[in-house]
């Protein structure tokens, strides 16, 4: 659901990308690590994923560098590996280069091994989860990425539980993708509640109301404000309409990212028997590639899956609806048209963009 | 959320189990198949999820097999495989048995390996999804089981794409376990459209209304009316609140069901590059079994788990709420007062095992 925004200007992609690398290099990341997170913003901000992209450069990664909240010279490093598996830590790093990293990982084994999983803590926010998986389509490779937290003394800001009246978990992404042969490639990037929160944030920024559906207000009531909502609904809102769902999802990726990494454990103190010990700090994240060749040939694979997008594409609408889409179409379209007529940008973008540019001294054509 | 049915009697799970096995011994299963069949359904009477339960043995499997739609002497067999991965064959047999071998072979494999994944295809109806996950947690794995059907034509009956009019999807659920201490296993079962069909069938056998936002009539109205409820939703309804979230769900079951196994295109024929030369016949499965050591010894995680769902436990609960449950506590409990009182039967269900009890000449004391 693209939100209404009024753009004030456009920008090539390549010149955003190499304006974002250049503000995380100066920003003191590496070179490779800020080339990493400048590909996982543009990614998101070419295929119309505006809650994900350029805007969160200074909005969220830059204002916790500078808090000292990420660590600018991070080194990734494994735990815990097998032929399949690793349990990885981010070290505190740009959130963006450490999933890349992480990723990468997890397609090394799989090249090797037929698929593997890794899993990672003490990271930070990985941009749009959507990126990772995408990146094992050229290997024709099945990609999966979640991302998670748990916060065991619930926020103020999140997900509900069925039945919780406080928010308990983030909006806790599920990714995947499939390589396709002609048609656009499947990819599937969505939370597990209805909406995520940041695009309540950008509907804020914008001046504009959120449905009221998405989430309640601090006391539990609906609300078509931006300014108000704070507790979000899981997919499928109250258990009647199969809202437990969403939640059991939500803690299927919790546990993948934050239990099976140890991210959850990581404040745990004298007491293993009490939950009240254990704080899950940074970010955790779940990351899979696997080799399409370990179960059948890759082409019938990829014919397979362009004949059930065919499929869905013939059959019948419903009423008023000229198209039925599959998973990462509309986003594959949308990234069509702006390579060709370039990044849209808010008024509120370009503010933070252009400050950037002056404090950082990258220049940016605007 | 169990149906208010009435019950009309009460049999332990031991006796209900031996007649189930048996009877389908002498539908012409072979005893270890039919073993696995009796496991599957009682697993999921006891644990009060009697829409896949031993009501389904004559109303689906009996039924199957005497209209000669079940090969009562298959013989499963891998097509592909690697030390993680296997493509299997369900010889178009009873899916419980087909899905038990399929899962144990995961687990082996698994054993091995530290992780692996099995798709099949020309298999049937498995009944309750989370049973095969569950089989990994005494091995300390976490388990997986997805099971699938596209239908390239639509159908009168399933589950909705967004913005369609007919329905192309089964409600192609997502089944997960993952061990704990103390606490309930984890077991995650849900179809990925609000509620699934055969649910709406039990409504209807018992005589009640269906809570009208599961789904819409042929007409595309929605209704209480359990005989008239055909096109499903998926998990979020419509556009506005999500449900493009649960048919992309729906279509990752089935792409790794019955794309990834091959079931997908085994009606293929001339034209390689026209969807409508495809046809799903039997159903699929996929199956994955990942050992917790892979990652972390197996006590950190267990202990992670009983944090997580004791802080759920503990957090604050919405108004006229007593309890926050977790995936499978319900049923967890349940079994316990089951495994006790015995499996409660509706007056349709004693009907048909007496009708079995007698036309199979196996005894049964109810």
């Amino acid at each position: 659901m693209e939100v209404a925004m009024e753009y004030v200007a456009r920008v090539p992609a390549e010149t955003l990308h190499a304006f974002t690398r250049d503000v995380f290099v100066r920003a003191g990341i590496s070179p490779q690590h800020a080339a990493d997170g400048a590909d996982v913003l543009l990614w998101a901000s070419r295929r119309g994923v505006d809650t994900h992209g350029v805007r969160n450069l200074k909005l969220i990664y830059l204002r916790m560098l500078e808090a000292g909240l990420i660590n600018p010279r991070a080194h990734f490093f494994v735990e815990h590996e097998t032929p399949v598996s690793a349990r990885v830590n981010g070290d505190g790093g740009l959130g963006l280069a450490a999933a890349s990293w992480a990723m990468r990982l997890a397609m090394g084994k799989a090249e090797q091994s037929g698929m593997a999983f890794v899993t990672m803590r003490n990271s930070f926010h990985l941009g749009a989860a959507g990126f990772y998986p995408a990146m094992a389509l050229e290997r024709d490779m099945i990609g999966l990425c979640l991302t998670g937290h748990f916060n065991g003394q619930g926020s103020e800001i999140g997900v509900l539980p069925t039945f919780g009246s406080r928010p308990m978990f983030s909006t806790n992404p599920i990714a995947v993708a499939f390589p396709t042969q002609n048609e656009a490639p499947w990819v599937l990037d969505m939370a597990t509640s209805i909406a995520p929160y940041n695009r309540v944030v950008l509907h804020r920024e914008n001046g504009l109301p959120v449905p009221p559906q998405w989430g309640l207000t601090a006391a539990g009531e609906p609300t078509p404000d931006a300014q108000l909502m704070k507790k979000m609904w899981p997919l499928g809102s109250d258990r009647a309409h199969g809202g437990h769902k969403g939640y059991g999802l939500s803690m299927m990726v919790a546990t993948m990212c934050a239990v099976l990494s140890g991210g959850w454990d990581d404040g745990h103190d004298e007491d293993p028997a009490a939950f009240d010990g254990f704080k899950q700090t940074g970010d955790s994240h779940f990351f899979g590639a696997i080799r399409i060749d370990a179960f059948r040939p890759v082409d019938g694979f990829k014919r397979g899956m362009d004949a059930m997008i065919q499929a869905l594409h013939a059959a019948p609408k419903e009423e008023g609806q000229e198209r039925i889409y599959v998973a990462g179409e509309i986003e594959h379209e949308t990234e069509q048209k702006r390579l060709q007529e370039g990044i849209p940008l808010t008024a509120v973008t370009v503010a933070d963009l252009k400050e950037l540019s002056e404090k950082f001294g990258v220049g940016l054509d605007i």
